[in-house]
């Protein structure tokens, strides 16, 4: 058992708590322990410059942080006058994950916006903004389906994310909590369809490294993970779970 | 009777929950009818280079907007590497405010970290800000008296902010809400004390103009709502509120 | 008497030299006392974008002090590449107030910029490039009028601003100079009509408040001080003088 | 075969001209097919400020490209202003997988700073920067060790980097040129030390996803790729090659 | 005879106003022709980091115009949030000319900021620039002999600018005004001390080229006005002028 | 005799090699003993909008240099956000230079993009960058003839560029290289065309001053260097160099 009182394969509790705030298209407050991310989805009715007149929409992401939703205060991007390496590579993260199972061309010319912003965290905010982004999309491409604006559900498969790691005694750990990944050898975050296909591997070992042999454990331990998460997407995203993944049959 | 159903005299429906992160000294959500604002305090034990050396605190504050707080999204900040004019006005009258009730030579070498952010908008963002960010900075001195590293709350009396307005058809109004407030001819944001003292007035007549007749009746309504807020920040504030305004007697 | 020598009503002395560069449409060089502002009026045909196409103009201020304005140096705010908050708080004060008056729909689609250069200083720069900067704007449009690009000059009224503030003894006083505002307890900055009806009232207490009494103390010598500058600003303006407010018969 | 005339598992030709400027303590001109990267490695006998006074030293890696490195001309990043995303992404990636193989005590309190600036791009030039950049680092250190500053080498092992990938058909492929790279479904990055272990796996589906087969395959081909690398850096690194790697045996 | 009705060896009118602003050390407004600029220098008691300890001094200047300061209004480099290519090369050759005559050993560890503000610009701010500079940087060390913070003047020799130029009929002409210069196919700006050494030539040709004839008899106009400059200076100087270039002697 | 082994009026070394990298339209890698500078010339279909229109072409230039091109590593200025003074000056100065030789009008609307990336210095980068990016252009240039874009080469006249400098003891010599221009009184670069006519003269005494007899002789060691690149250019041009300078007799 680990020091968090989990198993090695156990998830924290999650809780997403859809329409959190009243005017995006889609809203949902997602808590993955003390991990906290509001993910919201915003409709705009034109594409970036290098898609216009195709017909093919745009999903893009950002990701930030209160000052103060770490043990210590950190200072705001905004006020640094730019944004962090860290912070760009996880809102591309975020776009290039959930553009893998939304259907862009039945979209039609319109970007969605997603902005997570963190609240509270501790561990795991890129892959809990991933999980939670996913049903913020779900919900505000289902109002333009409620709409009539689109006709179907633009969305191939479920996707969610989890982090797994290796512990400095090396054992392999599923969804690692702040204490844990601070101090993790090998650190990795994998985005997953519900297919259980892969969308992302971003794995790392910062003075370290891994063998296939623990590669392959880890991947286990994700999938095992994901699939759970696949479940509490389903039950909350309510009317619209069954929308999703037929078009798989054509 | 307004639009909104409300009285002239009508605050909204003012909701503060304590606590709503884990991290920060003091933290507190506070809700002005659809305005909704995370308020956290957070203490750092230095002040800055200018007062380095003199035995007296200090506090800043910092204000933003998700991007989705608003009926349509906003370009973040950071993404623009600048903070805008109105951002920084808001933050100044924030931190300038409680400087006015917190006893700063009390409070010793330490600053004070507001932050606030606007998850909902709905008007009235900043005042809702000051209200709250009080309540935020009381836990957080409470705190330090609770560690014994202070032996006294160090807070002259209790501060909050309202606005007051004239509507296009000449009549003045509390507590404006956004439909109210993007049609207003006067927009007036009062913050004042616990002893109805005032701290500051900003009335603006954008395109328009008021008389001095008006003015009063303005500052009259919003007497009576600060009163209403201060009953409802005692509440709150629970165990420390006898200890706010004792030093009046010195 | 205060300490400068002045009754506590007393304006310091104020000149206003017109035509002082020749390049702008307006162009004036105020001093109030040792303060001197450089405030050019420049018309440009057009609007920013979210006007286009209304039939309405638009007024913009920008403020800056020269380095050494002051008595040490300042770093120059494009060294910084950036805009302090100080400078957009009253940039913005400047362009709303002269909004006030200046009648957009008569002003066509154009934009007037002003420009407030504070070459030297010694308090109530912001209120000094008000009272400069609405000189300015009416040579201006005088210009306009000559030209008859327009018709009539399309000014609603005079405008003017100065300060009022609480001495540390709990005085009253009126256009404070750098010595006294930088220990008063209380700064009010007022702008004014030539009718006397208020366009801005910003009043604040830096680490400390006022009362109601003291508010109409306050605004009562504002109203007397103004009155002196707007005789001021009609012999300026010479033949235009008559052409403002008229309109207001209408 | 794929259109480049290539075997699905082989690399194009590299070489790497040592020495290939003066001034710095490592330089390297890394060429792998067309891709052309100048990889130099400099000294510093101090650590960043969070390092200071831990007897530990510390690598951090910048990557650029010409702007006529690519087919059409970029725009500069010193000339916009800030650097991309992908450009942080890319040095983020190259200093972590270097800080995995260089023994940090032993290198005692400096700096190692790679520059890696590709002047000539044609698919794979993050992996290019860090094979070559390992090799520049090899030599900055070998200097070290030769003037008697370091003992010895402190290089735990090999480092080498590719890029393996799957083809619109659907075929996993090793080592993708620009012509590739550009259609492919899935595109992942490998570092690996000279024991066949990870430091680093990226793998991406933009649009599309990948099985655990897949991610197999992909995984078999890199390594043997890596494996022809890692004899070519021993050839170049000359006398240095057998320091490397004995230390496995402590 | 020149458009302008001057001869070709014929310099602009040329006014130095001192003290024209009250803070600074050394204040001049200096008009050649409708170019006018405020020249403000201000002493610093210490030197940029690279000088410290070294018992040398130092001078730096600062060069900017009035947003109106031109027929057509420009952007404010502090708007833009940077300083423009043709700004910084100005504000480095002002500070390297005065370098040339200032003894900087003498002047001990102190900043010279020279502050160069173009308030109506009609050609040659930049050599106006210098040559007002120059008297303010003498007034400025004159204010510490006369408090005894230093011994002695430390100027070594007078110094002053001007432009000379071609024009499109081939004729060389002395101190371009806008007009001049915006049509000149040679423009050249000489820097001189007032022994006629060359400080600095800055000759160029946009889309155009001249012959060594050509540039002597460009020279010989310049030294002649200089040589009239100079005689303006010592004038404005008065009880320093003799201060000045004693020192040869040594 | 210099310390160098050279003689005063004896250049560096010289070498050219083209198409040194394949995408851009015309490559050169340019030494001058061991100033090392990839010259790039890209040609882009059109023009700035101040030409639009015209019929007229454009050249600008950019010039950096890698952080470990000099003895020791300086900051990149994409890491500080901004372009400093010095880059400036030079991009301003190559981009002006190849304008006065280019006919823009016979280019037609497009632009010429030249990239100077300085590789490794020592003395003399910006007059190498002349000096190369004059070939690339031609190479340029050439590649639009042979498409039969352009009908002839739009080339006035060769161009190249030198330094010269005064020693501190008073010797003018050519072709100064790091460790002479480092302690050299006076510097000088001459940018000069085929014809002997100067394009450009920048000539600066860095505390210290020259006459115009050490002028004089400046400009005949930098005439005779002058004539010993442009043979070297006619070499590397091939075919071109008979095109060039011949439309000289229209």
């Amino acid at each position: 058992m680990r020091d968090s009182g989990r198993e090695i394969d156990e998830l924290r509790k999650i809780n997403m708590e859809t329409n959190f705030t009243v005017h995006p298209e889609g809203s949902v407050l997602i808590s993955v322990g003390n991990t906290k991310v509001i993910c919201n989805a915003s409709i705009e009715e034109r594409v970036p410059p290098f898609l216009r007149g195709k017909g093919k929409g745009w999903i893009t992401a950002e990701y930030a942080m209160l000052p103060r939703a770490t043990e210590t205060r950190n200072i705001r991007e905004s006020s640094k006058g730019k944004v962090s390496g860290r912070t760009m590579e996880i809102q591309r993260l975020i776009g290039r994950s959930l553009r893998a199972v939304v259907d862009l061309d039945k979209l039609g010319e319109r970007t969605i916006w997603v902005d997570c912003d963190v609240i509270q965290a501790d561990g795991g905010t890129r892959t809990a903004s991933i999980t939670g982004a996913f049903v913020a999309v779900v919900l505000a491409l289902g109002q333009l389906v409620d709409k009539e604006t689109i006709k179907e559900l633009p969305i191939k498969d479920y996707l969610a994310a989890t982090s797994v790691g290796i512990t400095p005694d090396g054992t392999e750990i599923l969804d690692l909590q702040y204490s844990e990944d601070s101090i993790a050898h090998v650190d990795m975050n994998i985005v997953m369809t519900g297919s259980n296909e892969f969308v992302e591997i971003q794995g790392t070992g910062e003075e370290a490294t891994f063998s296939m042999k623990q590669l392959q454990k880890l991947l286990e331990l994700a999938e095992n993970g994901m699939n759970q998460i696949f479940a509490l997407q389903k039950d909350v995203i309510g009317k619209w779970a069954d929308s999703i993944g037929e078009k798989e049959a054509e």
